[in-house]
């Protein structure tokens, strides 16, 4: 009897993490080797409760909408598996449901739990093909040129803070001069750079860039916003929610902001426009687009759509030569274009590691990036891959779960 | 001697004002009764320093770019006209440049600083014709059906939420379970109410809407979004930057956010989610695009971009037909399908005052909009019109100012 597969979503969502689905589930269609896909609903908590969508019984219609639906589709978990007891009872419902194939499609933390699972399947001889689909807008994940999601959310932040610096500039003879941009990325600066792609096709740029891998220094930031100002006649600001003092305290943390009690990262972009106001008087609005820049995808870029779709496909078909234990990975080759090869990685590497912002990719003065950065992040964000509208509102992909 | 044209925006900026820019232009270069077209640059301020695009010196490229790029191509301001002696400078500008005709761009104090000029010109025999063309992302202008500039922060809001809900559907499982989204529109909740225009085309939807127009409740808020939880697992909340308590007081004045000693609007979202996450023990996301919602081209509504043009070249219609002292106005057709016609009003019945959303649009629980808001504001977020892009960047116009 053929075998059966399962594929779940997991963690923080993107445009383009539904565009994988879609390269698996099509992938599975042209294969004879797999019986019926199951998918979890809400990822693995779908798995424990035994909650699944069936491919066989899935509408096509809603398939076919799944390249141009962002967040995810079947539901996504914040599940991490803790103890055995925990991987028996996934184990169980494996054998039950006749499991070979599980995709697991996620970031740092999924990687991990794929490969626990990996680990047990091994220990406990079942037959069992682990495959780790990649997906971050962080762009944090170890092994790989760079994470489907990423793309995406980067031309969203470069193409608001285009628009943002455009407003500011509008207004800054008698009115407010400075922009806050807030980007995500936690503890790397992935996204908070790439809100100065713009300037592959502007003649505006952010002036400031606040990555979380370099410690925030006041005065410094202070003296180049009021230089920016008094050049420009304005200041673009791209800052990670992650940024920490001197200390490696998140600024977010330092009891500004913790009017009610919890200190959960995000709003620093306040306390940021909050510092411009009262040390040097000058208006500030800013902007703190949090879910949006993850799952805009009315703007994602075509290339990170592709690549998304592609790593979905691989993961099949590397599954099929009977490789467990690893992650898809997106290698850049050494072209004069941009070109990429599709690869793998044992997943007990890329577990729980971080990808920083390199060195190489910081300017010299630490609040800016440099051509480095540019070229790698440039091809990322290249192309537009619109939804169909009705009556004025994207046509997404819709699956009750 | 052929006399010359003035043409200045004001106030925050749209995402299709350059569109309107853009009208006048057309129908300028069109007739043969005006000699050259001014700009200001940075509005009125370039009239009184006398910093001025001419037509006839730009560049066609950048012109034909205009209905594609948001904010304002040639400096927008925040000035006020409080003394006759500015009037006075005003108008010795005007007579050194030959004007006739003066084109105003902008909200509800740019046509009470239009109407001034007005007066001022009859006052003093100066044969002046002053049009003001609408604009305001707010929608709160009187005397037109509705404002250019208002369609396309609907459309970015509406697309915004429905993105921004799929992402906290996705997590809610078993993480953020509520998604805030902040809007502007200050005294008046037309965007605020926009952000549920997704469910024109979705199956999901905000479920609490808090108006500017309405008292805070905070025990019926909480409520609100406890059953919506309870229901749907998730709750999507859309809040002006406006809310009021029961006193009138912005809730963002009540001392719960004003760290940095400034008393600015804004931010709100992080009040509201802060209540929900102390009081319900709920996690939440807050996203506030500010800038973003109403400099968003990249999102426009093809209605608003077309009507936006259309306002700029009846301004310069009725100009040519000697009327003064007028706005142009959007006026909707009694028809089955959406209609509008060009029309006028008197500038001292705009000036000044404010359109708020009217009672018939709001829900019956106070924290809704009904199906009369729908129909209304759906024909305004219609179609889409995009920039083309280079290196995954937008293509917009710039002009030196």
């Amino acid at each position: 009897m053929k075998k059966n597969a399962l594929y779940a979503q997991s963690g923080g969502v993107t445009s383009v993490i539904n565009s994988s689905a879609y390269g698996v589930i099509k992938s599975v269609m042209e294969t004879n080797e797999i019986n019926e896909l199951f998918i979890g609903k809400n990822g693995l908590n779908g798995v424990f409760e035994k909650k699944f969508f069936k491919l066989s019984e899935m509408d096509i219609k809603q398939i076919e909408l799944l390249p141009f639906t962002p967040a995810s589709a079947f539901g996504s978990c914040r599940k991490k598996i803790k103890k055995d007891e925990e991987l028996k009872k996934l184990f169980n419902v494996f054998q039950e449901l006749n499991i070979k194939y599980f995709f697991y499609n996620g970031g740092n933390d999924s990687m991990d739990t794929a490969n626990k699972v990996n680990d047990y399947a091994i220990k406990n001889g079942y037959d069992l093909v682990v495959i780790g689909i990649p997906k971050t807008v962080d762009n944090d994940l170890f092994g790989t040129d760079h994470t489907p999601g990423y793309g995406s959310a980067a031309k969203f932040l470069s193409v608001s803070m285009y628009e943002g610096l455009l407003d500011v500039r509008s207004m800054a003879k008698d009115s407010t001069k400075v922009f806050v941009l807030e980007t995500m990325g936690r503890h790397a600066g992935w996204l908070t750079a790439a809100a100065s792609l713009c300037s592959l096709n502007s003649k505006i740029s952010p002036k400031v860039i606040l990555l979380p891998e370099v410690a925030f220094d006041k005065q410094k930031f202070l003296s180049l916003v009021e230089e920016s100002v008094m050049k420009d006649g304005f200041c673009g600001i791209s800052v990670s929610e992650g940024i920490k003092d001197d200390k490696g305290a998140f600024l977010s943390d330092l009891g500004y902001l913790d009017n009610f009690g919890n200190k959960q990262l995000g709003n620093v972009g306040n306390f940021i426009s909050g510092m411009v106001f009262k040390e040097l008087n000058i208006k500030v609005h800013t902007a703190i687009p949090d879910y949006l820049q993850r799952s805009g995808r009315h703007i994602s870029s075509k290339a990170d759509v592709e690549e998304a779709i592609m790593v979905g496909k691989k993961a099949v078909e590397f599954a099929l030569k009977g490789l467990s234990g690893f992650m898809v990975t997106i290698d850049r080759l050494l072209s004069k274009n941009y070109e990429v090869e599709y690869k793998m990685i044992e997943l007990s590497n890329v577990a729980n590691h971080t990808k920083y912002l390199p060195k190489e990719f910081i300017g010299d003065n630490n609040m800016s990036v440099n051509e480095n950065f540019y070229k790698y992040a440039s091809p990322l964000i290249n192309g537009e891959f619109y939804p169909k509208y009705k009556n004025g509102i994207p046509i997404y992909s819709f699956f009750n779960y």
